[in-house]
C-alpha cells in the first residue's frame, strides 16, 4: 500500500495522470474542422463517493488500503470501503491507521469511510450502498455471481453509475509443441508452484493448461509436483464450499472423481485430465473457475489446443510457453490471445502482478466488465474520472494543469 | 467527413492514439512494484462490429459516414449502420459511396455494412442488431428513450456489450450580473441565433437560460430576435411531435400557453419564461429536452441561479456569459459546473463544436451514459478500444508499435 501510494503521489505531482490536452485556435490548419475555438481538456474526478468492496483473498492489495481505494483517493474521491465478512477486525484495524495516516496529513480522515459486515446481511448492505445517491461509482473484486448483481443494482438507479468489477478468470496457459518437447519438466514446476502458490486463491491463477499431446509425463510431473503441497485451510468457509463445488461441476463434466480435502477444513491442490476436445464441447470445463489450487490440463494436439483457445472466455491473463521452433505458430495466435486476456504472459505464470503503467490487470468479460479498464498500476486512477473541456477560457479561470499547457501549442 | 477521416488518418500515422506504454524491468526502482517483468501495453480493437445508429438531425456529422462510423473504422472495427428511418435515402447513397470508396482503396467494402430502416419496426430492428453475436459495441446518437433501452439489451446479452449513448442535453446558459448589465442585448442576439440555427434541431441547443434579474429586458429582446426566424417545418414528424409534447410539458409547469406551429408541419421559435425558484422545484423544467428551437429563461437573482445549478441534470454544454467583474463569482461555480458538463464555454453559444483533441463532446448522465468518453475528436477512436499487456514478450512477437518504444525507457 504504501509504494502504491507512492506511486500514485508521483504522479500527481508529473500531472502525467489528467491527459491534458489543448488544441490552440489554427485559423487555416487542415486539422483545424468545426468553429476554431481554443478548447482545452483534462480528467477531473467524478463527483461523489467511490464505493470500494473489499475482496476475499487480498485484506491488504485489494481491501481497505488497496488499488482501489488508493487510486480513488488519488483521483480526488473520497471512498468508502465496505470490506468482505471474512476480514472484519483486519479491516476496522487497516481503516483505523489510514484514517490516522491521513489525517496527520492535514487531511480529513472521513475522504476515507469504513462500513463494517459482520455477514449477516451483505447483500442489503451492498444494495443500499450502491444506491446511494452520492455514490459516483463502484470498484468490486470478487465472483461473478456478486459482480454482476452489483453492476444491475447501479444500472438501475434513477442515474446510472459506473462498477467496476474484477470477476473470475480462467488464465489459461498453453504450452506449444518444441516447449513441451524440450522442458516440460521445468514448466511443470513453475506451474504446480503458480498454482499452490497463496493455496491457489488469487485472481490469476492458472485454471486452464492446453498441452499439444496426448503423453502425460507432463501431467504427471505437474501432479506430483502440486501433491508436494500440504492440504491447508482455505481463506473462509464460503471460500472452500465454492472451491469444492466449482471442482465437482468440472470433475463430472470429465468423469474423474477426486478428493476436494483432507479433513473437512482442509482442502487439496487438484489436477483434472481431459481430452482437449471434450473441452471444445463442454463449457463447464473452458469457463469455469475454481477459485483455489485446481487446474485441468487438457491434451489432444496443437489443432485442438487452436479450437480450444477459440472457445475460450475472456481472462485475466493467458499464458504462453514456447521456444524458438514454436514462434511462427504463436505469432500467428497472438491476435486471438490478445481478443481474450488483458495480459498475454510469454513463458512465465500469471500470478505476481507488477504495478507499473505498462500494467493491464482487466480483460474481457466474465474477467471484468469494463475491459478498457485496468485495476493495477497508474492507469487505475482514469476508473475514477472523466474529461471536461473548457472552451475559449481566460487563463486564470482554467485548473492550474491547463493554464500552463499554454505554452505549448498541441501540448498533450 | 473527408476532414474527419483525414484527421484519424494522421492520427494513425502518428501512433498518438494508442496509448503505448512500456515499464522495463527496474530492478532497483522504488516504483518496480511487484515481480520485476517488462510490461508493455497498447490500445487494440474491440473484437467484433460496431454497430452505429444514425440520429435523426445530422445524417451527415452522425449517420453513415460520421464520427461514430470513422472513429470505429479508424480503431480497426469493422462497422455496421443503421441510419435513421428520416434518412433512408441519403444513408443508402451514403452507404455506397464510401463501400466504393473503401473499395477502391484495395480493402474490403463490407467493414462497411448498412442496414436499412423502413421505420416499421425500428423496435426489432435495433435489438437483433445490439443482439447479434459479432456485436463489440454501440454507438448511438439520440433520444434518452432510445437510448436507455439500448443499454438495457446490451446489457442483457449473455456477454454484455458498452452502448456509447448521446441522449437528451439541455445546455444551460448561465448570464452573471455585469455581463447582464453591461451587454443583454449582444448576449441575448448571439443565444437567438444559436437557439434558431439548424431550427435547434442540435444536440447543443440552448434549452435553459439562467438570468439573475427580474427585468424582462434580456428575455424580451431574446424572444423579438428569435421572432426573427420564420416558422419551418421540422427534420421529421417524429421530431415535430416531440418536440410540441416537450414544449407542452414545460409549458404547463410554467403556466403558459404557447403556440409550437404556425401550420400543421411549421414549427414555431419559442422562449418560455418562469421565475428561477420555479425551476428549483419542478424537475419539468430543468430536466426536459425541448428538441427543437425553444428554450426557457429563468430569472431571479445570483442565489437563485446558484440554486438551479445544484438541480441541474447532467449536459453536453455549460455556457458562462460574465465579464470581469462577474469573475470571482464565476471562478467560485466553475467546479460545481463542471461536474455537470462535459464542455464549459466562456463567453459563447454552445451550437458549433469544434473536431479537435481537447474537445469533449459528451456529459453526465442523462447527456451520455459514458461521460468518460468524447464522440468528437481524436480521442472518440478510444471507445472502440481496450489495452492488452504483453509481458516479457520478444522484440519479435510485439505488435509493431510496441516494439518500438523499447528503446526510450518509460515510454508512453
Amino acid at each position: 500500500m504504501t509504494r502504491t501510494l507512492e506511486m500514485f503521489a508521483s504522479l500527481l505531482e508529473s500531472g502525467k495522470w489528467n491527459r491534458a490536452a489543448h488544441s490552440r485556435p489554427e485559423p487555416n490548419a487542415s486539422d483545424a474542422i468545426g468553429p476554431d475555438h481554443d478548447v482545452r481538456s483534462m480528467l477531473i474526478p467524478l463527483r461523489g463517493v467511490v464505493i470500494v468492496f473489499g475482496a476475499s483473498n487480498f485484506p491488504l492489495a485489494y481491501g481497505v488500503c488497496g488499488g482501489d481505494t488508493a487510486s480513488a483517493l488519488a483521483a480526488g474521491c473520497p471512498v468508502v470501503v465496505k470490506e468482505h465478512p471474512a476480514h472484519r477486525n483486519t479491516g476496522r484495524l487497516l481503516a483505523q491507521i489510514a484514517r490516522d495516516a491521513i489525517k496527520s496529513s492535514g487531511l480529513d480522515p472521513d475522504i476515507l469511510g469504513y462500513v463494517e459486515d459482520d455477514g449477516s446481511d451483505t447483500a442489503s448492505l451492498a444494495r443500499s450502498l450502491v444506491e446511494h445517491p452520492n455514490a459516483a461509482a463502484v470498484g468490486f473484486t470478487g465472483s461473478t455471481t456478486i459482480g454482476t448483481t452489483l453492476i444491475k443494482i447501479a444500472n438501475a438507479r434513477p442515474i446510472p453509475i459506473p462498477v467496476f468489477a474484477e470477476m473470475g478468470s480462467v488464465n489459461p496457459n498453453i504450452i506449444f509443441p518444441g516447449a513441451l518437447a524440450s522442458r516440460s519438466a521445468e514448466i511443470a514446476k513453475q506451474l504446480a508452484a503458480s498454482i499452490a502458490a497463496r493455496h491457489g486463491q488469487q485472481c490469476t491463477c492458472p485454471g486452464i493448461v492446453l498441452v499439444p499431446s496426448n503423453d502425460r509425463t507432463f501431467a504427471d510431473t505437474l501432479e506430483a509436483e502440486l501433491a508436494k503441497n500440504p492440504p491447508r485451510r482455505m481463506l473462509s468457509p464460503n471460500v472452500q464450499s465454492s472451491y469444492e463445488k466449482a471442482v465437482a461441476k468440472v470433475s463430472k463434466a470429465v468423469g474423474e472423481n477426486v478428493a476436494t480435502h483432507a479433513a473437512p477444513d482442509q482442502t487439496l491442490p487438484i489436477i483434472l485430465k481431459a481430452p482437449t476436445k471434450a473441452g471444445l464441447s463442454l463449457p463447464e470445463i473452458l469457463e469455469t473457475e475454481m477459485f483455489g489450487p485446481a487446474a485441468i490440463v487438457l491434451s489432444g494436439t496443437m489443432a485442438d489446443s487452436r479450437s480450444a483457445i477459440e472457445k475460450l472466455p475472456g481472462s485475466l491473463t493467458i499464458s504462453v510457453w514456447f521456444d524458438h521452433s514454436d514462434r511462427e505458430t504463436l505469432d500467428a495466435l497472438l491476435p486471438d490471445l490478445a481478443d481474450r486476456a488483458g495480459r498475454i504472459i510469454f513463458n512465465g505464470v500469471p500470478t505476481g502482478v507488477r504495478v507499473a503503467e505498462g500494467m493491464v490487470h482487466g480483460g474481457p468479460w466474465p474477467a471484468t466488465n469494463r475491459p478498457e479498464s485496468t485495476a493495477v498500476g497508474p492507469r487505475a486512477i482514469e476508473r475514477w474520472c472523466r474529461p471536461v473541456c473548457y472552451q475559449n477560457a481566460p487563463r486564470t479561470s482554467l485548473p492550474r494543469e491547463l493554464g500552463s499547457v499554454g505554452a505549448n501549442p498541441r501540448a498533450c
